[in-house]
């Protein structure tokens, strides 16, 4: 059995086009009917303010299927420890012998999330946006802006708005560090009055963006709410947008961005398409570049087994499909 | 985080005081409010004729949670492999880091699937049960073996049966090779007439053992059947005994021995006592020397939380309570 470290797992796969392959064919596998994924295992665990996510599914055709362990204990960073934890095992799907562990302390979930929001941003924002604005300064702030410069393959203009405008100069000294030039905006609502991207990567629990803030044409990613209460649009901007991407429905409805206004009866199940539809071609995204789009994407264990793979695959020596 | 291979777990853990006390627990953190098991996680692969469980939980006041990946692949005997694989991980529930992977082998599974039968057996036989016969010659007939012959406190006769008279002298030979005297029986039906306790550990499809080759006073332990469509009682044995007995009453209902008599209308939910209540002292199982008495066991994730700390807290110099 193969022990991967965060470390060694780093020094194999990073933001590059086997990566966003995986990511693109793990979207497209949920919805051409190859990926068998169970609804997200769940543990809470209210007196320690943690919880447990245990994603697990299969590709069809993969040689490996996978189970990712996800814990989140959130009074951690009081104790000097990380929030987040983890560990994803990879199974041979040929003969159920254990391949794999990846010891990545929710490294490669960031990476999957970074990856995944920027192949939606693409898929559904104009061919010519140029201004692309991030709202967040977290960790999922940096991977988005790093993985909208690679997928972009052009020069974009790329803002950051945060809460505390120290924290979005640490972002910008971050990122300038890697090469990458940011504008630390000053006020959210003019920052969105002049997007033709906002990538939203907060846990906010209550609106931050109007719908009177957002110009015809604009796509937003909404990565941020991926639990019952977790909310960045206002309601009504999910019910004006003209299209909806989910990555996996019953997520998005359930408790994703797309939550608040479906329980508001504001929009349907038939409302939304699967981000999987539009990149293998079979459905259309945005259809007019004065649309508004909003893709609302909650994770999905496609992701994680098309990271492990990938990550398996590039280890010298190991042919996984025995 | 700490490694353990199936050497190390065997050196750690057996039928021993500890574990046995640990599986008491695990069945009465069942049926106190203690233990939050959710359902199991499946995932089949019918062209692979394999399957894969994820059993994951908590016990209140544990120091760890743990989540099971077991895989079955029923071809690999023929490649050379055995059909069992899997993967124990133990997670804090104060910090949510990964304490420890326990590359057990599925080993720990079938230890812990020995003692809870013993358990259940010693839980319900009448006090002078003397005749002890086990059905089946596999690996988990040896298990309940052992753990009969540990957890008896008395002498004991133990026969054993199977289909092929090979297979039971071969179990005959590797218990007399530990030290225990077993009888190889010639008749089902004969060795049925004269128990006071049966084990079934087959993973029989249909019913091996009739209603009436069993006499008043018997006990039965029924190991086999833990998935759908496996069954090793006829239903109106199960639906004449007079104490029905389960871990987990949801799945025992749903995909375990009883289930057969269930679905028939022969027995209701309300027949069925937990096996925790009865260890707890909170319900009776056997309330006379002449009732039968049966308990299904299916597997709760309790167990191997239970296993799996038991093992952590023997490992030298670990404080799994940091």
């Amino acid at each position: 059995m193969i022990q991967l470290s965060r470390s060694d797992i780093q020094n194999l796969v990073s933001i590059d086009p086997g990566t966003i392959a995986a990511i693109r064919d793990a979207y497209i596998a949920i919805s051409d009917g190859r990926a068998n994924v169970p609804p997200v295992g769940y543990l809470g665990f209210p007196d320690k303010n943690g919880d447990c996510h245990i994603k697990y599914g299969y590709i069809a055709g993969d040689p490996v299927f996978v189970v990712k362990i996800a814990a989140g204990f959130y009074d951690n960073p009081s104790k000097g420890l990380p929030s987040s934890n983890g560990i994803i095992v990879a199974v041979s799907a040929e003969t159920g012998q254990v391949i794999a562990t990846l010891n990545d302390e929710g490294w490669l979930t960031d990476l999957r999330t970074g990856i995944g929001g920027a192949v939606a941003t693409f898929a559904l924002c104009r061919d010519d946006a140029e201004t692309f604005s991030i709202v967040g300064t977290g960790t999922q702030a940096r991977f988005q802006a790093r993985a909208m410069a690679a997928l972009a393959g052009r020069p974009i203009t790329i803002n950051v708005w945060g809460r505390a405008r120290a924290k979005a100069e640490a972002f910008q000294a971050d990122l300038a560090a890697i090469g990458l030039a940011v504008h630390v905006a000053d006020d959210l609502e003019a920052m969105c009055r002049t997007s033709d991207v906002i990538v939203t990567t907060t846990p906010s629990a209550h609106p931050l963006i109007k719908a009177d803030w957002i110009r015809e044409g604009t796509h937003i990613t909404a990565m941020g709410a991926d639990a019952p209460g977790k909310r960045e649009l206002a309601v009504d901007l999910v019910a004006r947008a003209n299209v909806l991407a989910v990555d996996l429905a019953r997520q998005c409805l359930e408790h994703g961005e797309f939550a608040g206004a479906f329980a508001a009866g504001l929009i349907r199940t038939e409302d939304c398409i699967e981000l999987g539809l539009i990149l293998s071609g079979r459905a259309r995204g945005r259809k007019a570049a004065s649309q508004i789009t909003i893709a609302d994407l909650t994770g999905v264990a496609t992701q994680d087994i098309a990271m492990a793979r990938t990550v398996l695959e590039r280890v010298a020596g190991l042919d996984i499909r025995t």
